[in-house]
């Protein structure tokens, strides 16, 4: 028997991570990376094989890191959460700055970075999982705390997009969401959910020009759950 | 350059991974627990070559990861983070159950427990990463939060063992301690720091029977830094 609940109980961060080089760069949020060795110092993440940044690590060879601030606006973490870079030059608007090895290197909400030359890609199924040796390591701003999964899902009440590893059919689910008087909005880019009864504030009567908090996205495009 | 501070911003919780059967097995504790695929959950752990629990992974193709909780205790802490089980049982005193393939899932001080049978392994240098199809998983407490890494360092003032993919040789680091005119003490056996300053009691007034909170060694072992 499997409850997916239990799933959730597995700590992660929540990170920016870049490829490519100082023509053209990309990158996406990740939870999934790791110290894998000490010595060297020797990271892993885990990127969905549809994923425009893991062609980009694969044909350059290279991975960044940046570690998300607890601060982290939706700015940051819409365009790198929910929109793909095949679409859009998601770097443009950013402040980015090229590593030792010229892989571009996301500042904003970071706390620190670290700069990875891959040694080894495996195929783990739907993702691969690259190793990196870490090049260059620094700290941007050491009085942030680094934003956690669980921070994002109870404060930020973000979800994982469907090709991120810890995806979860809410199906799934043993704990159904219980009926209420008040209803719930869910954004269609994102899955973030507008409640009214904890906002206080019904759907209808927020503002036309309002947008999702966390990736930016129109009023008009929520769906009442 | 590398500096080391910046790899204390990467976000880990905390586990106990045991591996073996019902006639024999082992666990250690572990931060390099993650999520690589979602469809069909697929679980990565990192076990230092020299683990006596990797080569129960290894022969036995079985892992379970038990989710640590905040509260967790020096007795499982100790048990499992600073004693080879090649020379202890370290299952014997531990509230164990068997899974549905008969690995060893220990309980005590437990959120929640994923049960994995091993589909491939990476040899990642020191370190070898098993990858692990899961076969069950459960909540036990929910209640409970789980344990960070960050929690066990900044809270229970721990540190990693040698063989830990996140060991940091302190001489790497950039911030060297401070000259402080209270004394400070280190276990030999798990690093942990009495800090005479914070404590407010000199080490020599501590009593004689006094152990070590995170894994009982005895106030003799203690080395002044």
């Amino acid at each position: 028997m499997i409850n997916y609940e239990a799933l959730f109980k597995i700590s992660y961060g929540l990170y920016v991570v870049s490829s490519g080089s100082e023509e053209y760069g990309n990158g996406y949020i990740s939870n999934t990376v790791l110290q894998v060795t000490s010595d060297p110092p020797r990271f892993a993440t885990c990127c969905n094989k549809d994923n425009h940044t893991a062609g980009l690590i694969k044909s350059s060879g290279l991975f960044a890191v940046s570690v998300l601030s607890q601060d982290a606006g939706a700015a940051t973490i819409g365009t790198f959460g929910y929109k793909s870079g095949k679409e859009a030059n998601k770097l443009e608007k950013m402040n980015v700055r090229y590593g030792e090895t010229g892989v571009p290197i996301v500042l904003d909400d970071a706390v620190a970075f670290l700069e990875c030359k891959v040694s080894e890609t495996y195929d783990v199924g739907t993702h691969l999982m690259f190793i990196g040796d870490l090049v260059q390591a620094e700290v941007i701003d050491d009085s942030l705390d680094p934003l956690t999964y669980l921070h994002y899902r109870k404060v930020k009440k973000g979800v994982a997009p469907k090709n991120a590893p810890t995806y979860i059919d809410k199906s799934k689910l043993e704990k159904k969401p219980t009926e209420q008087e008040h209803a719930r909005y869910e954004c269609p880019a994102c899955g973030y959910i507008y409640d009214e009864e904890k906002e206080g504030v019904r759907f209808e009567d927020l503002p036309e020009d309002w947008i999702c908090p966390l990736c930016g996205s129109e009023k008009d495009d929520f769906v009442k759950l």
